[in-house]
């Protein structure tokens, strides 16, 4: 498969939530133009970002909706589940594992882990918040194929080697730290603050 | 002020994260290369950022941390504190409101509303949660200069006009939709599931 930037990817998940939406419309076929317009950019565009995969549709019919979500999500992994293990069971992993769209899109969370005595053995969600000490021996006998961190900003790194060691290749972060992990292994940091930061620069730069 | 990419953007926010630490530490200048490797950059691409902005720091002796940490913060709109008010007191609302991070970074969350008649009234961090049909009331007696949205994506679009109308100019949202808002407003779209594609994307490409 080619070597794409993240914005395209970002932009086809985009694309693959318009194509759902169409197809529960009962639309059979869709333009460019229309893809492009849904999600604020430009057909060209459009008609770039799928190039890079292989040539979908037919020139002046357009996309077929329900042929083109397929593909779309074969490109972005998601005709699986996906096993998820949670580490740190706080406010922000509370809102998480409960969140409806992770489910909806195949991801599982399976697992929670904390160091806080006072939550491990909780119940959240049918799942039994574990020590993080016995992390090894839960994803031994009940491997995960990502892992979110959310932990405070210290623990994140020490958490994420031992989540390496474990074979772990895809990790969410939510610690405000960058993580340090081999070329193998792609994580993916999520800043809340930052994100307000880009709409305070916005507003100062008028 | 120049246009930048939003990407660039975001670097500039870790580099002063950065350079906050270097602080902490003592540390009076450090170079494009330091700055670099703890974001996993390049010095290149960390002279080019600053490049935007005007000339920092001197050759061969890099750059005083107080004083760049000081102008990124400038540049970043950072010097003053935002008012921000949350549409939607659900579970990612609630771990948003007492999500430190905002605070230190100088978004202050002021009002809260829903339209669940169980949660009006309820007091989250001290505010009292307001009925969404006393927005324009609210919001003209505390104007806000941000809003964040965590609304059902039925809700979320409405619920931006109304904004737009009340004049706020940046609304950071947490609804799975693409919002239509005029050119003067400026809207980040935080897509949680979406942020776990681009790792499923990464394992199903390797």
């Amino acid at each position: 498969m080619p070597k794409v930037a993240e914005s395209t990817v970002r932009r086809l998940s985009l694309y693959l939530r318009f194509l759902e939406e169409f197809e529960g419309q009962g639309i059979a076929t869709v333009s460019s133009g229309a893809l492009a317009s849904r999600g604020g950019t430009t057909s060209a565009q459009v008609r770039k970002d799928l190039s890079f995969f292989g040539s979908f549709g037919k020139r002046g019919l357009g996309y077929p909706v329900p042929e083109l979500a397929d593909q779309l999500r074969e490109i972005l992994g998601l005709k699986r589940r996906y096993r998820v293990g949670m580490i740190g069971a706080g406010k922000i992993g509370s809102a998480l594992v409960q969140y409806r769209g992770f489910r909806q899109r195949g991801f599982d969370i399976i697992a929670i882990f904390d160091s806080d005595t006072s939550k491990i053995g909780r119940q959240w969600n049918g799942l039994t918040i574990c020590d993080i000490s016995a992390l090894e021996r839960e994803l031994t006998k009940q491997p995960i194929d990502m892992a979110v961190l959310v932990t405070p900003a210290e623990a994140a790194q020490p958490v994420a080697d031992r989540l390496v060691g474990l074979g772990v290749k895809a990790i969410l972060n939510f610690a405000p730290v960058q993580l340090v992990v081999p070329d193998d292994v792609v994580v993916k940091t999520v800043n809340l603050a930052l994100e307000l930061e880009t709409l305070s620069y916005a507003l100062a730069s008028r």
